[in-house]
């Protein structure tokens, strides 16, 4: 009798032989299909190609829709697609679901929609029974030319990997929404309000910097890490482009306060949720000119690494010391979590 | 203090006015955006427009993955559009998801995919906390030429009005699939098989007939009536376009299995939820035609009607005497399942 699964998302490999046998791939107009570091579909359509990305919100937030705006639009970004119409599935607790709550929940979508000049141009909404809080769907569709678009496995042999505004700019807004009290034992009020904050500044959404890096040139690969933090964004992309990667740790942007968040619960920064955070792999001789057009329109950039042959591992240097980069079967912010 | 919504849609009139609030009408791309009537969105596309559609399954099946990929197809295929590509979010509960639930369900979405030449492109799939059954929400992507789709607002005076199949098909399955010792009480265990089998003969999927309807020509106006059934279908159609109607409440078709079903737990037919019948409006010249086309394929179907003024109503002729058609606020398959 084989167990049964923990929360979260499917062990990879089980949903790797699902797919392989389930995936009907003959349709040559679908381009770029489910894979691992593949963060949206990428279907053929006319003389461009349609980007189509799925993903839910299934976590209690008062910010449900416009996470789901933002989760979406980024993996589509992130193939290098302009996000340009959305379609929402709702579902609705009973016996607790009033018009204010859709309310929220809608003018969370539009404000979203609004912010990345997205359409939100239908869905389904209905109350479900046997729900204890809202869930939401989003499906975004987005649009680029049939050559405009990267995925997680076009990276090379000395491509340069860079990394937009920092590390764990997600969990620390989802920490201080979900813990303020424990929070505010160690630090000011100020502070919290500031990490609040960190959705809108330096923000959730990565769709300006993916679009000035796909106008700049190029980009061979782009991953939104997401659950399992930057070092899971880095393995997917290696393992999905069949190479190693070296990245040094002291170059990785981390900012204050999800620094300190971090510490206060022990968590390894590299493996915390990463939205906010754009993993960019270029062609060498771009890299400089992407990181000077990035940083005149303001948006921080690092260089954090390069693409190594596939027998080098991957791998990270940390006081001059290379080691293999960790691995996180879960997301490190599951421990702030579980303790309640 | 408003009140709780129950369970199921959200109130027509509560929808409209948050959609009018919030959704963002201003992409001149957006052809067909929500609306009643209105089974999908319409983006244009290059030379083409792209259909899609989200809908979720929410009660429990052993079926859902099947179910998702039909459902969605059918009011992709009702838009005029061919269902093309499917990705699908899989939310599965905490305890109780092992191998073969995800195998079960992948085979279904692979079953229903194959049987209507779909391809499954992605999605995401997890464990989610806090859920007793599993949920799947589809996104169904359809495409057709710029003058090649049509909604359920087309319909003008003087149309044709068919119906495919016959009603409450879907309705037949699910009774006899939830209530089969409650069926089995009246019915002989041959009479309970024929009705399990209703969702692949006469069939819960449309997307035949809407093709076939589409290449006839004269298409006014498609839709697939669902919750609400036949009656609520009907009056989606008739809102949306501005117009009246007169069924004949004797020509629209309804099944041996579905009659006695109905008789015995005392439900109007024409207000049991009725995937499998598509409803056609055509121009009064190509009813004829359209009709031959769709016998001469095996499909059976009916003139139940026509498009009047708006100030003639909406209105039925039973037994000689034209009244107005019922209206149903909820589907009448509730009385069967709140009964436990």
């Amino acid at each position: 009798m084989p167990p049964y699964y923990p929360v979260g998302k499917l062990p990879a490999e089980d949903l790797d032989r699902i797919l392989r046998r389930y995936a009907s791939g003959a349709d040559p107009r679908l381009l770029v299909g489910p894979g691992i570091g593949r963060d949206a579909a990428v279907i053929s359509f006319g003389p461009g190609v349609l980007v189509s990305k799925t993903d839910p919100i299934t976590f209690a937030t008062e910010e449900i829709g416009w996470y789901a705006v933002n989760i979406n639009a980024n993996d589509v970004a992130a193939m290098g697609a302009t996000p340009r119409w959305f379609l929402s599935t709702i579902l609705l607790p009973e016996d607790k679901t009033d018009a204010e709550l859709v309310d929220r929940i809608f003018s969370g979508l539009a404000d979203a929609c609004r912010e990345l000049g997205i359409t939100l141009c239908g869905g389904h909404t209905e109350i479900t029974h046997g729900l204890d809080r809202p869930l939401l769907i989003g499906q975004m569709l987005g649009e680029t030319t049939a050559d405009g678009y990267v995925s997680g496995d076009g990276a090379r042999l000395g491509d340069r990997i860079l990394l937009t505004k920092g590390i764990a700019i997600e969990a620390t807004a989802l920490i201080a929404m979900e813990k303020s009290d424990e929070v505010r034992t160690r630090f000011s009020d100020e502070f919290l309000e500031t990490c609040r904050r960190y959705l809108r500044q330096p923000g959730l959404s990565v769709v300006r910097e993916a679009r000035l890096a796909m106008e700049t040139g190029g980009v061979r690969a782009m991953h939104d890490p997401t659950e399992g933090g930057l070092a899971s964004g880095l393995r997917e992309i290696a393992v999905a482009s069949g190479v190693g990667m070296l990245i040094e740790e002291d170059r990785i942007p981390l900012l204050p306060e999800p620094e300190a968040l971090c510490a206060f619960y022990g968590l390894d920064p590299l493996g915390v949720i990463a939205s906010g955070a754009l993993l960019i792999v270029v062609e060498a001789d771009r890299a400089k000119p992407l990181a000077v057009r990035l940083g005149d329109a303001g948006i921080p950039v690092a260089e954090i690494g390069s693409v190594q042959p596939p027998e080098f591992g991957i791998r990270i240097r940390s006081k001059g010391e290379i080691t293999d980069l960790p691995a996180f079967d879960r997301d490190e912010i599951g421990k702030v979590f579980e303790a309640t």
